[in-house]
């Protein structure tokens, strides 16, 4: 647990939540401040602020729990769509530094406009240039 | 194979891309299209449409090939954020209906407005219902 971490509170019981899923390793329940109706967040137990520094299995463990709630989210919620986030770094926008994943149910003309980027072919050769980088990093 | 797929034809290798990782299970490929300098896509080979429809083991498989190239993104590309989103449905601005996992490396001022929502307090009577119909469907 770490000290002043809001989510690491709720996940000791300190600071109340509405529950929707707890086991051993994750903890899902519903966002406070919901973009849509039955926008929850899923988050794992143990301490890790971003993608960068999650356990694997935490982070396995998450993702499983991320599908059956986005299937109970499909039959309970008669959504039209769903848009999965997870933020990492003050400039990503992420607020809570204890790494958190987004279910945000969407419907038409729910005027939610986060994922309806456009869409700007890039310049071939940086893109070539970008991916090399990122291979020599794997 | 889905036929008509754009991504299981990537996949199979009839439509070229970047790639930055692939084996088995899961191709890695940058996004011709980026939002910023090393935006890329993470997807099962196996055709799955959305997060509703993916084999869990596949599942697995992309989110630690994810983590494993924001890690290299990290090292790569001097970034100051990732936003990780994955979308499902056309409601929820999806295109492809391949599921894919986009890698969105983040710097202040990019003027990347899609994670930027307000935070407004919800109804928690409302939360409250919401929830207990998503526990319900679990």
């Amino acid at each position: 647990m770490a000290e002043s971490c809001l989510f690491c509170k709720i996940v000791a019981g300190e600071i109340p939540s509405t529950k929707v899923f707890e086991d051993d390793r994750v903890l899902a329940f519903m966002d406070i401040n919901p973009i849509n109706t039955g926008h929850l967040l899923v988050i794992p137990k143990k301490h890790a602020a971003t993608i960068f520094e999650i356990d694997p299995d935490d982070l396995t463990a998450v993702m499983l729990i991320v599908q059956k709630l986005a299937l109970a989210q499909k039959s309970a919620l008669d959504m039209e769509g769903l848009n999965i986030i997870q933020s990492n770094g003050r400039v990503a926008n992420q607020i809570i530094d204890h790494l958190h994943v987004h279910l945000i149910p969407r419907w038409h003309e729910d005027g939610f406009p986060a994922t309806d980027w456009k869409l700007v072919p890039g310049n071939m050769d940086e893109i070539a240039a970008t991916a090399e980088k990122i291979k020599a990093n794997r």
